[in-house]
C-alpha cells in the first residue's frame, strides 16, 4: 500500500513522535510554570517533574533507536494548546495561593494528556510485541501516574485549603 | 482584594468556563470524527458520546445556575489545541482500520482532558461544600471515566488487531 500510515506500526511511530514533540515543549515550559508557583511543596514537585521529563524524553530516543525509526515529526497541537492555556492562567491577576491551585488544575491536565498518549502507546507496544519499547514506555506511564497523584496530594492536603481563605 | 481570582470559588467558577466551552468545541467535532471512523462499535460509541456530551453541557448550565454564576467565559485552548490535532489526524492518508485506532487514540486524550478538568471541579466543589454541583459533576466525571474504557477495550478487543494486519 502507498497509504502514509498504513499500519498500526505506522501509527505507532507516528504516536511516539506526538509524544516527543509534548515532552520537549513541556519541559521549556516546567521552568515558567514553578516560577509562578508558591508552595514549597508544589515547587518542589515541578522541579521534581523538570528532571522526569528529560529522563523520559531520553528513553524516547531509546524506543526510537530500538524501532530504528526517526524522532522528530510534527508538532503536538495538543501540547502547544495545553500550554497556551496555561500560559494565559498564568497571565490571570490572582492571589498567589490561588494561582497555586490553578496551576495543579494546568498540570494535571498535562499529566492526563500524557497518561493518555503514552497508555496508548503501551498498547501498541503490546500489540506489536516490541517487549523492549514496551518496558520503557510502562517506565514513563508510571511517573506520569504518579505525578498526578502527587498533585492531587498537594492540592488536598494543602493548597485548595489555603485557597479557600 | 480586588483581583480577579481571589478565592477558591473563583477558580472554581474559572475552570467550569473552561470546561463549558470544551464541552461546546468537542459536541461539534464529534460528528467529524464519527463521520471517519469505520469500525461499527467504534462509530455506536462515538454516537452514544454525542448524546452524553449534550447532557453534560446542560448539566454545566445546571452549575452555573446553582451558583448564580454566567456561562461563557474564554474559549478553551486546550480543547481547541486537542480538536486541531485531532483534525489534522483525520487528514493523514491512512487505512481505515488505523484510521480507527488512531481516531481512538485521539478520542482517548480529550476523555483525559476532561477527566482531569471534571476531576479538579469535583475536589473544589467538596472542599466549598457545594454539594448539589458536585453531584452533577460527579456524574459527568464517570461518564468521562466509562467512555473512555469503552474505547480501551474497542482497541484492544477489535481495532488494534485489525490495524496490525
Amino acid at each position: 500500500m502507498a497509504t502514509k500510515l498504513s499500519s498500526l506500526k505506522d501509527l505507532f511511530v507516528h504516536e511516539l513522535q506526538d509524544l516527543y514533540s509534548a515532552e520537549q515543549q513541556l519541559v521549556k515550559a516546567l521552568p515558567e510554570v514553578m516560577a509562578m508557583a508558591s508552595d514549597s511543596k508544589l515547587k518542589a514537585a515541578i522541579k521534581a517533574h523538570i528532571g522526569e521529563t528529560q529522563i523520559q524524553i531520553q528513553r524516547l530516543e531509546q524506543c526510537f533507536q530500538i524501532l530504528g525509526e526517526k524522532a522528530g515529526g510534527e508538532k503536538c497541537k495538543a501540547m502547544e494548546g495545553l500550554l497556551k492555556e496555561a500560559r494565559s492562567f498564568m497571565e490571570e491577576e490572582a492571589e498567589p495561593t490561588v494561582m497555586d491551585a490553578g496551576l495543579i488544575a494546568c498540570a494535571q491536565r498535562v499529566e492526563h494528556y500524557e497518561i493518555a498518549g503514552y497508555g496508548t502507546v503501551c498498547t501498541y507496544a503490546k500489540s506489536l510485541g516490541e517487549t523492549e519499547v514496551l518496558n520503557l514506555l510502562q517506565e514513563t506511564l508510571s511517573e506520569e501516574k504518579k505525578t498526578d497523584e502527587k498533585l492531587t496530594f498537594i492540592a488536598e492536603s494543602t493548597v485548595n485549603r489555603k485557597a479557600e481563605k
